[in-house]
């Protein structure tokens, strides 16, 4: 069987903890794919550790006991954060975007796997010790930045659909309001979607009056599901009364000038900074 | 500055590139990073190079010139695609996910995080070197194989939507019929989502009649882009005759058997073995 170099090894860890973080790898696991005595695992595994406190990639934490193992929990430090946060103002705010009637189209930034990723570290940074059971988003837009999440805290993504389809099996709805509008709509989601009793975070793009927010937390409260956060990437700032309170959004949207081709977009300081 | 040690760079640097495969970064961009000279940089890349060859986790590829750089092509090789396509055959095959009227409960694998994004390794590892442009998918249950997919080739996602939504702007639209039950349906696609010309690969989770295929094809017909492939999940055996003939699934349903709870569900040997 092959052997492999130590910085072989360190950059084969570096890969496979990347590709699945908040996810406790055994040692034995290390041992067999590496053909490695777990002295010298553990040797790498410090090493690793190390790189990734140096190059403020996260932590990695080695967990003591029969289940235990070894897993890499991502962070983005605060000046990632805000850089971030300024690109995304910079991304939304381009005048171009704007669409008769103030709204802005925002449908390439919510899709790209690349700023939904990215969006997902910050999101996940703050849930990862939260021992989440699952990410519920609504469809459409908001799936990208809610599966990018799921995927960083190695969690499943349940997604709410706005029609009852026949291939949901029984499925739990719904009726809730708009909060802007105040059009009535319906949600729904199948009941093999979630574990009664399950922790979950609502991850969505975006926020206005807050009915949609709400209509998930009520459907959450079906499944008898614990509603740990609710994240969204755009809040407006008008209504100022959302019909839920507690909520995150990235970026708060305080104002679209369709005449002064103008939007105002900001990083939301108060929860983040 | 800080400066790094060498298997602490060899660690980023699989770091960064698992992150963003199929992304060219320059020397220049390392180099800053570390705070090494380029010449350092060069024998790192050479290192990771050479454990991404023996690990069998794809090729790190050089690009000379003034645009030039280094960039990570991920591919799964053929035992390990083998493994994941009979991995999900267990996983689909599961006779508790027969719902009444022969139809399967599939959204918890279509929407995990950690399935979507392995069957995307196995899309981007045959379309990696096509100068793909766009991915694109219809929503729902296609979404997440196709932001994955997209995230892996480094391109944007393109979502055609069922319905025609405010917020997306001019759009261009199709009618389109249904390949099994011969429905008429809409649908839709911003006019921003795709640059005219362009080169995009069709992903989706599921294909029965090919009808809603056929349908992204003649809206991606309406942009002048050229659709270089057609990759879906899961075919079903019947019909045989689809309403398109070049398409791609990873694996094909043969039968739901509702009375003796069976599921035949098995790899599609001749597309991809």
């Amino acid at each position: 069987m092959k052997k492999y170099r130590r910085n072989q090894r360190v950059g084969a860890l570096m890969k496979i903890f990347t590709e699945r973080p908040n996810h406790v790898f055994s040692y034995n696991y290390f041992s067999e794919l590496f053909n490695a005595a777990k002295s010298t695992i553990s040797e790498d595994i410090m090493i690793v550790k190390g790189l990734v406190q140096d190059l403020e990639f996260g932590v990695i934490e080695t967990i003591s006991g029969a289940s235990g193992g070894v897993v890499y929990i991502p962070t983005l430090n605060d000046e990632e954060t805000k850089a971030l946060l300024y690109e995304l103002c910079d991304a939304f705010s381009n005048p171009n975007r704007i669409i008769p009637g103030g709204y802005i189209y925002m449908s390439d930034i919510f899709h790209s796997p690349y700023y939904s990723s990215r969006i997902a570290k910050i999101v996940a940074t703050q849930y990862a010790k939260k021992q989440i059971d699952y990410v519920v988003t609504v469809e459409t837009k908001g799936i990208p930045t809610a599966l990018m999440t799921a995927k960083e805290l190695d969690v499943p993504l349940a997604v709410v659909r706005r029609n009852t389809k026949v291939t949901e099996g029984s499925t739990l709805s719904i009726n809730y309001v708009s909060g802007s509008s105040k059009k009535i709509g319906n949600m729904t989601l199948s009941r093999r979607a979630i574990r009664e009793g399950s922790k979950v975070l609502i991850v969505d793009d975006f926020m206005k009056g807050g009915g949609t927010a709400k209509g998930v937390m009520d459907l959450m409260n079906e499944f008898n599901a614990e509603v740990l956060g609710v994240y969204v990437v755009i809040a407006t700032k008008e209504p100022e009364q959302k019909l839920i309170k507690d909520y995150h959004s990235l970026l708060l949207l305080e104002e679209v000038n369709e005449e002064r081709k103008e939007i105002t977009i900001k990083p939301n300081i108060i929860n983040l900074f």
